[in-house]
């Protein structure tokens, strides 16, 4: 061997299918980040291994709680994980914090980038903390949190939580592989739940209005209040269950069980509905959906001939010398061919 | 010619394209209502036609105000169509009501199926009324509506009603194809607002609560002050614009001649504002790329191989035999097969 060609570092021998799902079977932390890798990998070589992995784990999966957790920026996301993640593993409970976050690759927002912020309970031995797979589109970047949601379901860990930051559609696509949507709010009072995010508190299981202590507690309590009447007026974002706004703090813990009283309540009541295992299987049949959806546009608009008329094209509808479906239909010819 | 071959009735002349062009400049009824036929034909050989027609049409088409109407079966939106419309073609205005119904095929909800619904309004020389295009799916359906559109405002008429029952998606479709967004709402005080379908404020440029009269009054009024209330804390559909409540009474005419004050002083502000022009550049960049996306879903989902593996794929991945990702990845290789 040309020792110009010798790796500098020592590399590591790769796993075999058998090795990665007995190390994430037996919670061998370091299987787990491996597995966790090679299913964020994007080489279609990889994509087979991890696909063959993903198989034999599967029947280990399922069990755990999974819960969604958003809010805006600044409204103590990580303080309130660290808080309330700590306390379900000292309470015995084995703990993954995932996070879908498809700002991560252009260093916008990023979360969990940094896992000092959550310093204490990615040190416990019941957590397990994982940043967002980098780069790539929201669905790519879904995928994989989805994937390794499984590993960890299948390592053992009991809950599960998948925190986003709320670019773009991403509540959206976290809502739909949660069981339980949380939405943690700034306090406040009055005008400033004014312009939140269309449409996040339709897709709540619960709001916590963070930060109520010391000064700001009365606005809290306020806010809850007023977040509660609004709330009465919306849709449920699941049947049968009434979504309603409490108080938190993620500063001195006051609340913080609470929140899991709250999880565990709703994760009974929709076990004995039925309606659990039923949007789980909807879930499943939606991804498979969204995921062949994924793969045609990709395929679309990634063909070479496509990519270089469809400016053109749009530019020509935009201005009204083309009608709509005319240009749509010679694009797909030219796909097509 | 065989006689048993020969048609019954009179077959018409099929028109050309320069007959179609013409006869929908010239705003003669016969004529646009066959134009309309043709771009609601499912066939081929009618599509070229219908695009060569639009191509020649598009440099008169977008200058009417197009404003979508919904609301709840039982709100009153014909009535109030009925009323409105009669009020602006009696005021020299020209307008066309269309329809987007997905349901219109399978007569459930359909709507303007019916042209007695709206009497008075059908028979005005002002005003053409056309019942959704039937079958198909909802962005079919959208797409013939769209077109309709066109025609309509190449044959003069400045005021076009897009009106929808709201089933499914469909609102967010004709939020999509229209400049003003205007939701029908009952009367009625709390409780009745508790379970209006979810976003349906926040896609609204103005809520109109209807029958706001006799007994009902002082509930509409209440109605009103609790929807202007919830408005308060919701991004506004249109930037720039404050979504509000109104009450409205269909049957005797009050508040009537306010909602073309509301919608002049709409087009007035986002005119000025720029944004009315910007959205209609976006939300045809945005159809071009729905209709493609309709184009890639039918072709995968009709193609004979997929739609006969899809089942039992289904089911693996439901059962947990399946990774999501393996299948969907075998599903694509059988599709391009």
């Amino acid at each position: 061997m040309d020792n110009q060609q010798r790796p500098r570092t020592k590399r590591r021998r790769s796993l075999s299918v058998e090795e990665y799902v007995n190390g994430v079977l037996n919670r061998d932390r370091a299987v787990i980040a491996r597995a966790i890798t090679l299913v964020e990998s994007n080489s279609p070589k990889h994509f087979e291994t991890a696909q063959q992995v993903l198989k034999q784990l599967m029947p280990y999966t399922g069990k755990a709680v999974r819960v969604g957790i958003t809010g805006v920026p600044g409204a103590g996301k990580s303080t309130l994980i660290e808080k309330f993640g700590s306390m379900l593993c000292e309470a015995g409970h084995h703990l993954a914090v995932l996070a879908v976050d498809p700002s991560s690759s252009v260093s916008r927002g990023s979360i969990l980038g940094d896992k000092t912020r959550m310093e204490t309970l990615s040190k416990h031995p019941n957590a397990y903390v994982r940043p967002s797979p980098s780069g790539g589109t929201l669905g790519g970047v879904a995928r994989k949190s989805r994937e390794t949601m499984l590993i960890c379901e299948a390592a053992g860990y009991d809950v599960i939580f998948v925190e986003t930051v709320g670019v773009g559609q991403s509540e959206i696509t976290v809502r739909s592989m949660v069981d339980f949507f949380l939405v943690l709010m700034l306090t406040g009072g009055g005008d400033e739940l004014q312009g939140m995010k269309k449409g996040i508190m339709e897709i709540a299981d619960a709001i916590f209005i963070n930060k109520a202590d010391g000064k700001n507690k009365q606005a809290a309590l306020n806010a809850k209040a007023e977040y509660n009447r609004l709330l009465h007026y919306l849709q449920p974002a699941t049947p049968g269950w009434e979504t309603k706004a409490y108080t938190v703090s993620a500063l001195t813990g006051e609340g913080v069980p609470h929140i899991w009283e709250i999880i565990k309540g709703y994760e009974e009541k929709m076990k004995e509905s039925g309606f659990f295992q039923e949007r789980r299987a909807s879930q499943l049949s939606e991804w498979m959906d969204r995921l062949i959806e994924d793969e045609l546009k990709m395929s679309f608009y990634q063909t070479e001939k496509v990519k270089s008329h469809l400016p053109s094209f749009k530019q020509k509808v935009t201005a009204g010398e083309l009608p709509l479906a005319q240009a749509v239909k010679q694009l797909m010819e030219i796909y097509r061919q």
